[in-house]
Parts: structure tokens; C-alpha cells; sequence
């Protein structure tokens, strides 16, 4: 991981291959480089989609080490959907292999003179790259069985559906997971859209004789490993609830909580969860003879496996096991109780390549409009075809929530800096309202996961209706997981590492070990902040202010049952959050 | 004009309506009066289409006196489009009517409960507010039909289409002209999707009975009114070029300057031009037998008269004389060189009550998006039959050029603060793209017309094509601006204010003598500043920065010929217009 390789899709003649060291980068690893290279190398007020903007493809620090849960890939970029600083970041198996084969990450530069569309391959013996127009159009899934008949099965694979190549601003970047689906999405921002406006319909990874990346201090890093994944078996969230029934395991329990957004955020309440909820999937799953449910990772390294399959009534594989966020945006926030149909749209999303929870709440919004009813599954699914089509109908909902509001005239809207909403109400957990406000990334729950605490218990506890300890509480989140999304560690870690202090220890000690370093907590949560203060001196640049670290106002007007709350932070609150 | 009219939509049991006494607002009219109300009362972070939004009509100062050309109606929000303050202001009857009944302003408050469709009638017995659901989905011109049948010849009316039913963004407030067509539009930043939210279809007034609002010193009004007159007459452009030619006399002089965008701003010259010039239009119109070209003004006290009437090759009544702006947006921007086409897209603008620069550069996004070729002008009138149809392809067009552009991933989208550039390409004309980059209201000719000095040498020359001198011409014609918005006096009278100081004297003579006021020139200097503070500060308090004060950067990279030249105002000097 010493050295960059960059394409400049622009260059005459075609694109334009280059290897070059690391240098002011090294050492850096997913949103630390991601983040960096967005803020310092892209003009914060130029054209998402042009030229000067970049996507930066980055594995973690400890990535293809044979440090567990190490698999997570960041994308970063200027995003065609908030306008600012995004790092989308993906599990599946590409981090690691691309960590192995040497590059810290692979940025796309420049704009690709006509419209062929590319396809790069990397393996130990360098970069090829190619027109390839008959990958034109093609979803992921038949992009993935062609890529195998291509070079093999011992690839990895990060590529664009046809959202991508629409750059549409809902568009991922989709990652093949263990068993070669592109299962596995940087989804959030339309990262995929930048991939789409260079020309990039994939690149193939294949880490063929190349090996593990070697630790300075082979012998400490095994130990510290080892303790690393004791502490992840021990710890009740990661040792049972994720490895039983997967991150659907959340819909009960929000749903008790009454933080389950339904029907748009009109109620925070959803009475046919249980027919959507992770016990009934995991059941469902069971039953039907697939390979059963949350019994595998979606990279190799991974001890905590809440990944899954879900198979149809005839046990023949529909999609991988919808993941809670899916479950909701496609499920309760539409009315629609129907697991097979909600598998049905994961489907259609991975193969489009679009973000679940974006196109989810898109949908929820069209149906504010009155497009279709609440709880329509068909029409949900009918309107999702137009999103693969790429109709008029299909653009305004993959362009996301907030495009298809203002499209559609719709007031209540649940998006931030222009992106949707995740699936807790703010009102009922007011800490996830913080982090959905303040993140520089547009609504996002992966960048301050207050549930943690908030509903959780983990880390301690804040009360989720009342507003006292939420600014310290996101702030501190924030802080923690952006330093995380820097080592490549697969969020879910966070769970022990809050709660258990030689589980922290244990991943501090695996960094020391690896790059013979000797770093403390403080220096990790001072590397998290950096990456914030990165983030957003760029999105100033870009124009966001104070203004822009706010929920719509119908959060702040508009009470949701069961506890008929509204969300109660302060604007002024929500201004400290960075002021550390 | 010492009362408002405050109509609450969203009251308990039906539209609510008080008439209170202008109070704070006294003595204020049209930009100023609006502007003022939308940043005191109106919450800067709301929704545009919520409860908190208010749509303020106001007349100008001078309207409804005997002064010439005092008829301007101002409509004041938090524009849709934007998400920022706004004011549009028209022509036609109605200013001079309201004025008259007495109202300073007409506020629409709330938001109503149900979907009831409310006409509110307003003579001098009072206001009459009832709903009238057999108006839903009426476009203008039927909409008016339906008012006369009811109301008889006698009324002036303001309303939406069927754009502003559906809340599209680029939707216009119509107001009826001297023969009762729905031509005049306050037509920019989707103040029409403000009324439909409101869910009021028009607002009929009826002066019969009413007098001339008396000024304080009849003699000294008479007087200053009739020097004021002189000046107009006098004055190359506002005595001959406007008269004989209408607005559409500015296509010639635009094309030889280089400063005609063509084919969505990648030509500064247009080979057909000629075909759609004023002149031309003059000739055809002349030709056709029809009333004849600039023969009228668009409100009763009108003498520069630049209103004319469009037939078809038959005679019949196709549109008003479409503006030079409209001509633009419709032809030249789209490579469209056919009068008709342009005539019928006017009408039809005017019919389902939309912006036509907005609207003609959305076209021209989709061309360049490759939904239609340039040149098509059948093709161009389809899609604006989606936009009256209302179909997603023609949701997104009513959502204006940025959506249209963010929906089709196109990176040339010349827009500011997301509304669309009008007819001046600001690399041929420096002048105009600080006014563009700068006003709070968005890209806008009309809010410091630097034509005026650059091309037509009005007021001084500047060189269109330096840098030099662009700042403090913008920032001067800002200021002059924003003070006659408040007036009410249609902005063509500034080519002579600015020429010869003595029309300009009489201006001020004649608010002094109605008024009873000494304002000075510097008084209308101070006004004209105060309220651009007052728009920037709403601004700012929505999120607004320096940078929403830029123009899209490929203005800035890619010259455009027969000059080739670039956009070349440094970012450091635009943030000098409002250091004052």
C-alpha cells in the first residue's frame, strides 16, 4: 500500500495510466486518504460530475493484513447529491484485495473525451485498461457473470449498474462480496455517478500471488488480533444479535422504541414490523431450505457474519439478506410488510446499483405525492423498473428523495444536505437527529450511530426523547467513527470497542503492531477529528453553513406517535457539536 | 393603500381574512414592501410550499396614482427554486388596481387543510374569498374566460395555471393585461408554486367606484409627471427602439456584440438570428394583418408601449409579441429560428403560467441532454405539452433548468442559485455576469440590467469584454433597481433616469409631491441599498454564502466565441458589490 495509481480519463489519446508513490498520502488509509486527497486535490465549487472532480478508491489501513473485520472499502469524492464532501464506504472483498495488490488507492481523474466506457483490470502484474462498450448498460449482476467468464473467479470486483452510467445522484459503487455478488455497495451520495461520469464500468481485482501484507511486529499483531476478535465473540451485539438474525435485528427493537419511521415520518410505529422484522426473516430464511441466515461475512476476516441469503419460496436465491436499513426504506417507511418483496427490491437495487436506503425513502416520497399508496408493493416495484429503465419517472427517483420532493411538490421531505433520511425517527432518538444534521455527509447513521447508546445501551446510556447529552453524545460517535472508516474496520466493531476497553486497546494495539507505531487513544480520536475538520473546511468552501446542519422543519413542528415527540435540539446545540 | 390584506389559508374552518393597517409597513410598496415582510416574518429555514411561507403581492409606491408607467405588481417569497428571498414583479392591470381598492399588499399566509381550489373577489365593498373546485387544472387563458363570464369586462386578475397547481418550480403568477389576456407574468423563482401551495387559483379586483389615489400636492405631481413623461419620450431607447421594436429590438444588438447564447451557451452568436430579430418579428406581425407590433402598453399609463400582438399567418390572435427574452430562451438558446414555434411555446408558457426563461432553458438542458436535438422546435413544443400535462418528463422540466440538469446528469447548467441565466451570455458580457453571480435573487437580468452600459451605452460605457469597471456598474445599477421595484415603475424607465438627470429629478419630484416627502437622490440610494441588505440577510440566514455569489464554473474554463473569451471577474471582486 505504497503507492497511488491514478487514470486520467481525460487524457488525449485516452486514458491515461500512472503509478506513483504514495507520498504526502502514505501512511493514510479509507476516509483519512479519501477525505485528504477529495479536500486538497478538488475544487470544492466545481461540477460533481466534470472534470475536476475525482473519485478516490481507497482500502483501510489495515486492510488485506490478516487483521479481522479489515475488509471495509471507502469512496470518496464530491457528491452529485449533497453537493459536498462524501466517503461512501462498502464491505465485500475488493478492500482487501486491492490492499494486497500494493495500492493505497486508485483515484479516477479527468473527463473521458467521448462516451466508450472503460473496464480496468489490476493484477500482480499492473494495470490494463479498455474500452468495452458491450458492458454498456449492463446491471451488475450480468456485469459480475461477465467479468468471471472473462478473468476467472478469483476476482473482486467494484463497479457501476446502470444508475452509474445514468449518474443518477442515487447511483452506488457496488462491490462483490465471498461469493462473487455485487452484493456489497458504497451506496450512499452517488458515488456511483462520478464513476459513471469518468467512463469506469468496473475494475476487475485479481491479488494472485500476492500475499498478505506483513505486520512490522508479526507476533503483536496476532495477539492483539486474537484479543481483538475475543473481545467481538464476547460482546452480546456482535457475539449473538448480528451473527443470529443480521442488522435486521434493529426493526423490533426500533419499532418498540418508537423511533420505526412509517409511512414517510408520520408514525414512529410501524404495526406489521413483526412480518418484516429479523426473527421472522431469519424463520423465513430457515425455512425455505437456503443457506440459511447470518451464517457468513461479506469478507473474508469477517468473525461477526451478519451477512445472509434469501431465497424464494422454491429455496432459488432472490437476493442476499435484505439489511435492516433495506428492510425499512423499502418496508415500514412504505407500508409494505412483504419480505419477499422487499428482497425483491434489494435485488433490483444492487443490480441497478442504486442506495437502498436513498431509493427507498424516493419512493416513500412519491407516494406522499400520491404517485402510488402506502403499501403498494407492487407499484414500489413497478416504480423501481423505471429506475432501471432510466424513464423520466425512473430519473426523478434515482436523482433521490430530495429531487423527487421538490419534482413533486411535496413539503415533508426527510433528507439533509439532500440526503435521505436512515431508519430512526430523530424525534424518538434525538442523538441519531444530531449526527443526521451535523455529519458533513448528508443524513447519514453510519457517521454518529447514536442508536448505540441511545437505544442500545452501548457505550453507556442517553435518554433517546430527552435532549440533554445528544451534542456530546454524536460528537463523540462522530469522532470515533471517522477514525474507524480510516483502519478499513467494518463499523460494527464499535459495539465492543464503546462498551469494552481492552477491545479498543486490542485495535490500537493491532495499528502499533502493524506499522510499528505507538499510538494512543488520544491520537486516534485527534486522527478522527482531523478527518472531520478535513471534511468540513471542504463543505465551507462548497458554500454548506450552520444553516445546512438542520432537519427539515417539520421534525421541529410536527410530533410522532407513540411518544408523541418532535425533535428538541437546539440550533444552537447542534453549532457545538464541533466545538471540541 | 394604508391597509394589508392578510388572507390566513390555513385557519380552522376555512380561509380567514383580515384587513389590517399597514402599521411598520406603512409608505413601503413593491420590492421593498415585500422584501421586507418575507425576512421579517417569514422563517428563512422553512419549506418554500409549508404553513410558514407567505406569498406578498404588493403595488409599487407610485401605483394606482396618474403616473406614467407605474404598474408594476411585486410578489414577494421564499422561492421554491432558490430556497432564497425573491421578488418577481409584472406588468398588467393589476397593480394599478389594488392600489387603488386600497391595499398596500395582499398576503397569503398558512396552509389550507383540505384540497379545496379558493378564488378571492376583492372590490369596494370588500373581499370575497370562496372555494371553486370547477377551477382545478384550468390554464390561464380558460381560467380568465371563466372570470369575465362571472365578474364582466371591469377586473384585473392574478393567478396561477396549472404549473402552480402542481407547485412546479418554475411556475409564474399571471397578471391580465389591458385586453384581459393572462400575459404579464411575475414569472421567475417559481412564486406560482406559492400560490398553488396557498391553494389560491386567482384573485379577481374591481375598481369600479374607486378613484386615483390623490397625491399630496396635485400641481407639483402633474408637473413632475409630465417632465417625467418628456424624458421618457426623448430617449432613444424608451422614445423609438422599445416602441417600434418591443423588447425583442435587443436580439440584433445581442448577436452582434457576441453575447446571443446559442445552443445552451456554446455560441456567443446565433447564424439565425436574423429570422426571429425584432425586427423580423415587427415585420411578420406587421405583415400578417394583426393589430400591429408595439402599439400598446401592457397597463393603462404606460407611454413607451412596447407590447404588441403575435398572429398567425391567418390573423388569429397565436400570443402576445413575445419578449427578447423569451424569443431567446424558446429560439436562439435551443437553435430554434421559427417566430411561430416561439409565439405558440409563449402562449403556452403563458397558458399553464410558467417562466419562459426558465422553461426555454430547461429545453435547452434537455437538448443538450440529448432528449431532443437542437433545432427541434417540434420536439420543444412537445415537451412543453408534458409540462401542461404534467407528466414526470414534464415535472422535471417545470422544476427548472438545474433539476432538469441534475435529472439528466448535465454538467453545463447555467444556472445561479438554481435559477436559469436569461438572454446574455456573461463571458461576452462581463457586466451582466456579476449581476447574475451576485443578486440574491438568483440569475437575473432585470436586477442590475449592465446591458444597459456595456452593450447599449446607456448611463456610460464599460467595456463588455474587461473586467474593469464591472463590480461598481453592477453594484450601482443593483441599488438603482431595487429602489424603482419599489416604485412600481416598469424598469425600462431607467435607460432614460440614467441618461439625463433631469427624468430622473422628476422621478423623485413626483414621490415627493404624492407623498408630501424631500427624498433626495441619495434617499432613493439609501432605500435601493436597505433593501438589498434586507435580501442578503434573509439570504445569509437561509445558508447563503460567497459561494452561491459564483457562476457555473464552465463559464469560467471554456471561451466562447466570436470573442473567446472567458468569464474573468475574480471571485475576490465579486465580493465587493455589496461593500459599499
Amino acid at each position: 500500500m505504497d503507492k497511488i495509481l491514478r487514470i486520467d480519463m481525460g487524457a488525449e489519446g485516452g486514458p491515461k495510466v500512472s503509478e506513483v508513490p504514495a507520498g504526502e498520502y502514505a501512511g493514510m488509509g479509507g476516509r483519512a486518504l479519501t477525505s485528504t486527497m477529495v479536500a486538497k486535490e478538488v475544487p470544492p465549487l466545481c461540477h460533481p460530475l466534470g472534470a475536476e472532480n475525482k473519485l478516490v478508491i481507497a482500502p483501510g489501513m489495515l486492510s488485506g493484513t490478516s487483521g479481522a473485520m479489515s475488509g471495509r472499502l471507502s469512496v470518496g469524492t464530491k457528491s452529485p447529491l449533497t453537493g459536498g464532501i462524501k466517503e461512501a464506504n462498502s464491505g465485500g472483498q475488493a478492500a482487501q484485495v486491492l490492499a494486497r495488490l500494493g495500492y493505497a488507492a486508485i483515484v479516477l481523474e479527468g473527463k473521458p473525451k467521448g462516451d466508450d466506457l472503460y473496464k480496468v483490470f489490476i493484477n500482480k502484474d499492473g494495470v490494463k485498461i479498455s474500452a468495452d462498450n458491450s458492458l454498456k448498460m449492463l446491471p451488475n449482476y450480468d456485469l459480475i457473470e461477465k467479468m468471471k467468464t472473462e478473468y476467472g473467479e478469483k476476482i473482486a470486483c467494484i463497479s457501476i449498474g446502470t444508475a452509474g452510467e445514468m449518474k443518477m445522484c442515487a447511483a452506488s459503487v457496488a462491490v462483490t462480496d465471498m461469493e462473487l455478488r455485487p452484493t456489497r455497495h458504497a451506496a450512499r451520495g452517488g458515488v456511483g455517478a462520478v464513476m459513471g461520469a469518468k467512463g469506469v464500468k468496473v475494475i476487475v481485482l485479481d491479488d494472485t500471488g500476492m500475499k498478505m501484507r506483513p505486520p512490522k511486529d508479526p507476533d503483536k499483531f496476532k495477539a492483539a488480533n486474537k484479543k481483538f476478535v475475543d473481545g467481538l465473540r464476547n460482546h452480546p451485539v456482535t457475539g449473538q444479535a448480528l451473527p443470529a438474525y443480521g442488522t435486521n435485528v434493529l426493526t423490533n427493537i426500533l419499532n418498540e422504541a418508537g423511533g420505526y419511521p412509517t409511512y414517510n415520518f408520520k408514525e414512529g410505529r410501524y404495526v406489521d414490523a413483526h412480518k418484516i422484522s429479523g426473527e421472522t426473516q431469519a424463520e423465513t430464511e430457515n425455512a425455505r431450505g437456503g443457506p440459511g441466515s447470518a451464517t457468513h461475512g461479506c469478507h473474508r476476516g469477517c468473525v461477526i457474519r451478519c451477512s445472509g441469503t434469501y431465497s424464494d419460496k422454491d429455496g432459488h436465491f432472490l437476493s442476499k439478506q435484505p439489511e435492516y436499513e433495506t428492510t425499512w426504506s423499502h418496508g415500514g417507511h412504505c407500508g409494505i410488510c412483504d419480505l419477499d418483496a422487499i428482497a425483491k427490491m434489494d435485488f433490483m437495487d444492487d443490480n441497478y446499483g442504486v442506495d437502498t436506503i436513498e431509493m427507498g425513502v424516493a419512493i416513500g416520497v412519491a407516494m406522499e405525492a400520491g404517485l402510488i399508496k402506502f403499501g403498494d408493493a407492487e407499484g414500489a416495484i413497478k416504480l423501481l423498473e423505471e429506475v432501471g429503465k432510466g424513464t423520466p419517472l425512473g430519473r426523478i427517483l434515482g436523482a433521490g428523495a430530495g429531487t423527487t420532493g421538490k419534482v413533486f411538490g411535496v413539503e415533508r421531505v426527510p433528507v439533509v444536505k439532500n440526503q435521505a433520511f436512515p431508519a430512526y425517527d430523530p424525534r424518538a432518538v434525538q442523538g441519531i437527529g444530531v449526527t443526521y444534521a451535523t455529519t458533513p455527509m448528508g443524513a447519514d447513521h453510519t457517521a454518529g450511530y447514536a442508536i448505540a447508546t441511545n437505544i442500545l445501551k452501548v457505550g453507556g446510556f442517553v435518554d433517546p426523547l430527552k435532549t440533554e447529552g445528544q451534542i456530546e453524545l454524536s460528537r463523540n460517535l462522530q469522532v470515533a467513527t471517522a477514525a474507524i472508516d480510516a483502519t478499513g474496520m467494518c463499523l460494527f466493531i464499535a459495539f465492543a470497542v464503546l462498551d469494552q476497553p481492552e477491545t479498543f486497546q486490542s485495535l490500537i494495539d493491532m495499528l502499533n503492531a502493524f506499522y510499528g507505531l505507538s499510538l494512543t487513544g488520544d491520537d486516534v480520536v485527534a486522527l478522527g477529528k482531523q478527518i472531520l475538520k478535513t471534511e468540513r473546511d471542504f463543505n465551507a468552501r462548497a458554500g454548506f453553513t450552520a444553516q445546512d446542519d438542520r432537519l427539515p422543519s417539520f421534525f421541529k413542528t410536527e410530533p410522532v406517535g407513540p411518544h408523541n415527540v418532535t425533535f428538541n435540539v437546539t440550533d444552537e446545540e447542534l453549532d457545538q457539536v464541533f466545538n471540541w
